[in-house]
């Protein structure tokens, strides 16, 4: 993660989405998971919205990703987003894009917004509708129990198989002039059959046009949430929603004195919960951090990285502790991207294992106590370009296939 | 797999490449490997060859892989092939192909036959160098005790670390006039660090031409080998060579009376190959077929079957009989294939479980029954198309996690 000093922001103690000003949120458990886990959360602000969106690109995507695609095209003023757990509301066909826009519906009822400034999301089970009575009950609960410290109940709300809330909140400026940028998100824990769903719904008190909101929180998530990948599977409900209630009265324009710093402090926020997600990825025992330097593209470094975090055979090495270069080079090869293979160099942190796409002579002892870290970097230089990326992943291990198999013992 | 007539051919007992009149060979132990298994062979005909082949398209492709594909280039009538296992001889550089050349060049000493008739093919470790010597000495022992029943020690030393021998040869034809086809494999066992190939030979003794020839193993590779994975990693040192030495002077010509069973036996023997890789995968407790129906493109409905066969999450639903469909659709949609979600059936063997999209009410005990099979069929019609594509994958176990991990327990 980049070095970040207090002039760029301040991480705020305990800080989540409801730490900006003038957002408020609130969670229950309405009945739609069978545990008495919170399922149901309102994520609200009274002032109009700059909002914008990024959403999975599986052609089966969900009916509420469909539904947010669809409310975006009419308004971008997003006052409300009603997040429920427990069911997805993926492959439900037509009832499934009804309760989506009914959920909306009675949302609008209950917290006097119109349905236009209204957004839903779900992630569960695949295949079921939605029980609307409870959703119903669940929405009128929290409609009238919004609260300024919510954020971290809504955190809560939206996880599925999660072991914890993934929050935080920045503070950008001085004491006379500041605003705010606060995420909560939920990863792919999957203990439950066909729960896969990475949510990240981020808050802020800047004024900004929504062109400009788009293109900043596309690079972000492309930074990101596009970076990480616990096993290549990609869900039907992905989305990551940014509101921008304007409330500081600071406006981010391109080469405005804010700018910078709200684009580092939106990246900083998205990187800080995407590395969440990873470090609770299913089974998950280390984090992988692969850097693809001087690539001819950053799509074609991006797509290395995501080659080799992707082979399980590197996976269970990295799992068992043991430095398979040739797995690597393996996944690599296994592309049709741009690299000359006798060019390569490979790192483990800074040891040089391949140089010039053969074995460099390591110390063998030093390889050995690196891998044992919880954390591992590989560093790949293609010496082809000068593109850089990286991905974030974790190793695949026994619990990954316990977990996902709900093997009987 | 189709169904076979005995009119179209004869499966033989105990069948291999040397059950195909004018084909010898040996192997033996010259101690690349640590135990004291069989790790050199020689596969060796005095007749002139039309030979072809097909390999690994991996960037890192290993030095042997290399020299094959330049000695190709020079002749098509290959007499002998050197095949050594414990040590790839890839990500080794100049001093790999060196060892590779060597390698011919002591085998033709040692045969008498030209090096330029001469193929090289290793599987092993990768980057570690062949250790020449030995190499020498195994080729010289190979070459003075080549046997016409040697072919199913063969099968043996290209093993590393597959559970068995995987080998079969047919004969076409009647008491009158008559042709065989023969081959042997190796698949994609690694419980030592970075050993992933597939290696194929395959013996005929019809006469045909090298174009031909190149046409119909390319297609018969497309149909066997390219449609399995275990976990969508590939080697560096991939290949599948056949030699045709027209010992039973019949030439194969297209349209000629034996083109077609030639070619559906060839298809056979290499299909057949490809499930014996498959049952013999790492870790695998069941054997899956993936059969995508009537999409617009072959290469669609292929592309879509692989997104399957290569889901972690699906994979461990299988291996914990818990039929997940939604891993599927999951799969299927994070594609950039073409197909209408809303079209879409799948089924369980011939049980309907999602039509049109959307989950079909099934006999849950049904399911469950047919869940427990060793071998699981997964049926996707896409009503999008007239094209089909079958692959052959397995699930994903704690043993697989075990193998390729090097877990110390």
């Amino acid at each position: 993660m980049q070095n970040i000093s207090e002039n760029d922001f301040k991480i705020l103690f305990n800080g989540t989405i409801t730490s900006v000003p003038e957002f408020y949120a609130s969670a229950t458990h309405c009945g739609i998971k069978k545990s008495n886990k919170d399922d149901i959360c309102v994520i609200y602000t009274p002032l109009n919205t700059v909002s914008s969106a990024v959403f999975t690109t599986n052609k089966f995507s969900a009916a509420p990703v469909e539904v947010c695609k669809e409310q975006l095209k009419h308004s971008r003023d997003i006052k409300a987003i009603i997040v429920n757990s427990g069911i997805a509301n993926a492959c439900t066909g037509k009832q499934g894009y009804d309760n989506a826009f009914k959920t909306i519906e009675i949302a609008s009822k209950c917290l006097n917004v119109s349905q236009s400034n209204i957004l839903v999301s779900s992630t569960g089970v695949i295949g079921k509708n939605l029980p609307m009575e409870k959703v119903a009950s669940g929405i009128d609960f929290c409609s009238n129990n919004l609260k300024k410290d919510g954020g971290h109940a809504a955190a809560g709300a939206i996880l599925t198989t999660d072991k914890y809330e993934k929050e935080i909140a920045v503070k950008i400026g001085d004491e006379n002039s500041n605003f705010f940028i606060g995420g909560i998100a939920k990863g792919s824990g999957m203990i439950e059959p066909n729960m896969a769903t990475m949510l990240c719904f981020v808050t802020t008190n800047v004024a900004i046009s929504p062109e400009l909101l788009d293109d900043l929180l596309k690079e972000s998530v492309m930074e990101s949430f596009n970076s990480i990948t616990i096993d290549g599977c990609q869900s039907t409900n992905d989305m990551v929603v940014i509101q921008a209630n304007g409330q500081s009265r600071i406006e981010i324009k391109k080469n405005s004195t804010y700018f910078l710093k709200f684009k580092k402090a939106l990246d900083y926020v998205l990187k800080f919960l995407a590395k969440q997600i990873v470090k609770d990825g299913e089974g998950a025992t280390k984090m992988i951090n692969i850097n693809v330097r001087n690539a001819k593209t950053k799509l074609d470094a991006k797509n290395i990285g995501l080659k080799v975090a992707n082979s399980n055979l590197f996976k269970t090495a990295i799992f068992g502790e043991d430095l398979n270069w040739g797995r690597i080079t393996a996944a690599m090869g296994s592309s049709d991207l741009h690299f000359i293979p006798e060019k390569v160099d490979i790192y483990l942190f800074d040891v040089a294992i391949v140089k010039n796409g053969l074995e460099f002579l390591y110390d063998e002892k030093l390889v050995e106590d690196f891998m044992k870290k919880d954390e591992i970097d590989i560093n790949i230089d293609l010496k082809y370009g000068d593109c850089h990326a990286s991905i974030m992943t974790t190793d695949l291990s026994y619990e990954y296939v316990k977990i996902n198999s709900k093997y009987r013992t």
